[in-house]
């Protein structure tokens, strides 16, 4: 068990150094087994640090979700990038898509013919430079289009003088019990009819991308051409009780302090509060989780209640609660917004503080 | 209708200027036409513009939830914070509120004899020039004590040498519907039974505070000395839906640009997407509210779904839809979360960006 180091001050959140890089092995072997190519999401991180890694252990480019982000990456080296969300392009956002495409290989999103045009417009001569994709509604209903008006979309983005390089999809509903298995075969098939579509309109597409942390492993090379898993390099709450991860594979948690307890009588539950809220643990929670997170070594333990620097834990009856003072480790239900809540992570390895690691990408929304 | 200034790329948060103003105003005005002092509690905004907004319309000083913000806010000029949290107080912890204690008047809570004593033996010599607040649970169940014990908690702190210098604390359960009014009474109540029975025991205090954004102006003067809001200043979707605040006092949207739109099927629901996501509104949602925030422009469109970068907004079959690339202003359900996520705010007013203030204190969460 790895304890909370002397040196951490509560509530930080500490990156076990060995489980992120078997983490990051295990993905990147597992991908490459399938004949896939491995695109992770870095808005999972937003450091450099594990990037670097990820490109090390094979990663063909890096997935980011903005254009700042994809500013920060290339910034710091990276050469192949894919804003993988449906950008709508003015004359600014135009100008530096302009600036990344001078330095690195660019691709991006669209879903509709009109944010292609529009996109088109705004680069002007620049617009053969950016590639785009397609996105894919494969049953999350958020973005992207039915896999039958892809050819619209992509017509107009090739009209519009972008490079129309293939299509893509977020299939968010793996996100929930029971779906990863169901949610990847529909992410096949969404991509698979979208893909023969554009084959038979005559547009000659090079890249088919997938893949969320649940589905990733579920995919079969085929049409598909690359997987694009963020949160497998922390693992979270989420992934734990969907089953996609076990205890050991958790590398971020959040040391917290125990500074408050009560045993509980008939009026007001038996608990803890920790020094750790929804400002270093982020507040999704999805209704079929257990509680705001959880933690690491107290698997009974359910966090009842998030205010912004409390987290109200309940303990089962004949569980021990532990003392003031004590400092634990709290899993955060979903890692992607734990990260961006600081400007730094503590490395941790053999239960010292090994290396702070700046979340260089913190905060980059637009 | 404002509309999102030209200059301002999405998402951003935007601060209404003039309706700023006129909350600080009205709470100033509210509270101390009922003889109780303010002291706002500044973990919403972080920003030391808005503090000195506070302070200069009589505000007796601040309500902090992290010795880290008390020391922002201290570097800034204020002489008078509370820091509204049962603190464990060890070396280091001890060691920054001495520092604290030689340039401002410094209050802290606690919640147990133990913690108490600990604070004390870490402050050492320095435990008098610390305020002490006992907190007591008024029907929230989280961190504080219930009034029967808050003599036990009172009487451990003196023997520490801390100064007890009152009682304190957060109704918390105001926040759902229906409870604004029986949280208050329950709070004046829990109050007024510790005060007396802290008063019976023969230690004197001289400040019982309380007072959420919702309870505060239902709270009298009497027992209780101080009220706490926090929210006021901007407002959010939960002030809205509770009925603590009208659309006209909403101080503070996030631009937000309608990148995917879908007028909906038998299958996929009728509905935008907007560029704001969790990372910029902040994951909060209560079960009672209808949504993932709200649309200032657009009363009948509910968020019900949120990603990171993605809001997924539903209107009714009847309504106008937004176009693509159209700008509209998100009401955050807790602005609290959203502010603390970005690290700057633009300031508006007629229309324009007047101003950009830092939040200062963003991230400090020890």
């Amino acid at each position: 068990m790895t304890t909370v180091p002397h040196e951490i001050d509560t509530p930080e959140i500490m990156v076990d150094r060995e489980i992120l890089a078997r983490n990051i092995a295990r993905m990147a072997e597992g991908v490459a087994a399938k004949g896939l190519a491995l695109r992770p999401h870095a808005k999972t991180h937003k450091i450099p640090e594990i990037a670097e890694l990820q490109l090390a252990a094979g990663a063909v480019g890096l997935t980011v979700a903005t254009i700042g982000e994809a500013e920060l990456f290339a910034d710091r080296g990276v050469t192949d990038l894919f804003i993988a969300y449906p950008l709508w392009v003015g004359p600014r956002q135009a100008e530096r898509l302009r600036r990344l495409a001078g330095r690195a290989r660019i691709a991006v999103g669209t879903d509709s013919a009109e944010a292609a045009r529009a996109m088109g417009a705004a680069l002007g001569e620049a617009a053969g430079t950016i590639e785009v994709l397609v996105e894919i509604d494969s049953g999350h209903h958020r973005s992207g289009v039915a896999p039958a008006q892809a050819v619209e979309v992509a017509r107009a983005a090739a009209d519009a003088g972008l490079r129309v390089a293939g299509v893509f999809t977020f299939p968010g509903h793996s996100y929930a019990p029971g779906m990863p298995t169901e949610a990847a075969a529909q992410e096949q098939r969404a991509l698979g009819e979208a893909a023969r579509l554009l084959a038979d309109a005559g547009l000659e597409i090079t890249r088919v991308s997938g893949g969320s942390t649940p589905s990733a492993l579920l995919t079969e090379a085929g049409t598909t051409t690359e997987v694009r898993p963020g949160v497998y390099v922390f693992g979270d709450a989420q992934q734990l009780e969907l089953g996609r991860c076990a205890l050991e594979d958790i590398a971020l948690t959040v040391a917290a302090t125990v500074v408050s307890r009560h045993e509980g009588d008939s009026v007001v539950p038996r608990r803890i509060v920790l020094d750790a809220g929804s400002k270093v643990l982020g507040g999704d929670r999805p209704a079929w989780a257990t509680g705001f997170g959880r933690l690491m070594d107290f698997p009974d333990a359910r966090i009842t209640g998030l205010s912004e620097h409390h987290a109200t834990v309940v303990f089962p009856e004949d569980a021990h609660l532990p003392a003031l003072g004590e400092r634990v480790r709290v899993i955060p239900n979903h890692v992607c917004v734990a990260v961006n809540l600081v400007d730094e992570v503590a490395v941790v390895t053999g239960g010292r503080v090994v290396d702070r690691w700046r979340v260089a990408a913190r905060g980059m929304n637009r």
